[in-house]
């Protein structure tokens, strides 16, 4: 990506592109905004991580509810976002067949009533066996090592989305 | 509003209904969600308010930047929030034939240039020439000033749009 292109967007155009690298939370691009010039995408991705660092407990906590539940409510009610639309897609996560629905609905409630935030994971480092395999471990992690843990995959699904947010800028300035 | 039908709310519901009581950034409902019981609408409230104000600045201004533009450019792309359509609406500022549309375009720009975040005001509080008379004095507030500003506007939108919510909750609660 030539950062001179990122650099040189206004705060409303950085919003368009850059606003759900951490999802539904467009007050995070909205914020690190401010920090451009910015030398690479690694130096954005750090802004971003930096500020997401900064939030009380309760901040992190709120990313992770802006979260989709893996179980499909936002996928049955079509408020996904396009860009969990397509990760959990290509993670075979999106088939709308009752029997073919990816539902560990039990450990998946469990996992909410005791965390009070979803089941958070980078959906495209992972397939639907490991996803089963990591619900089941992480929820007996304690709820701070939870919250880290859930705050990581967060990151790991940003520095996806801003490699394939590069690779579109790269291709419409060479257009 | 009966409080115990608000406490009662798991995250996603109450994600559903307060999400957009801090325009586009439902991180602010999510993170008070686990401050909950509130023991009114006025406790959410405040603890929506003492969120907002824990923020470091970038994150202030990122809330900002998350509100649209007043002078059109949501509006012309079918982007705003329901509530701020009907806000907006409400103040007559959404005509959409170029001649009536609110514009007062180089002042806008040049409040944007200077802050760089958008104009915010509670626009149900206000009126099209109050809008103007104020963009044409707060363009010349400190940024300091006016971010402090901007973010009393943002709690007064919020205000608003709690008694909406708490009108149409107490509405549901009685059928």
């Amino acid at each position: 990506m030539e950062m001179q292109t990122v650099n040189s967007m206004n705060y409303e155009h950085f919003l368009d592109v850059f606003g759900n690298v951490v999802e539904k939370c467009p007050l995070v691009a909205a914020a690190v905004w401010a920090g451009r010039p910015f030398s690479s995408v690694s130096a954005l991705e750090k802004n971003i991580g930096d500020f997401i660092d900064s939030l009380p407990r309760s901040g992190k906590e709120g990313i992770l509810r802006c979260h989709p539940d893996l179980a499909g409510r936002e996928l049955l009610r079509g408020t996904l976002t396009p860009e969990s639309q397509r990760e959990l897609s290509q993670a075979g996560l999106t088939s709308l067949t009752a029997g073919q629905r990816f539902q560990p609905s039990e450990l998946n409630a469990s996992y909410k009533s005791r965390f009070n935030f979803p089941f958070v994971i980078c959906v495209r480092m992972s397939d639907k066996e490991t996803i089963i395999q990591q619900l089941g471990s992480r929820i007996r992690n304690s709820p701070e090592q939870e919250l880290q843990t859930g705050i990581q995959e967060v990151k790991k699904i940003c520095h996806l989305r801003l490699l394939d947010i590069s690779g579109q800028v790269a291709q419409a300035t060479k257009l």
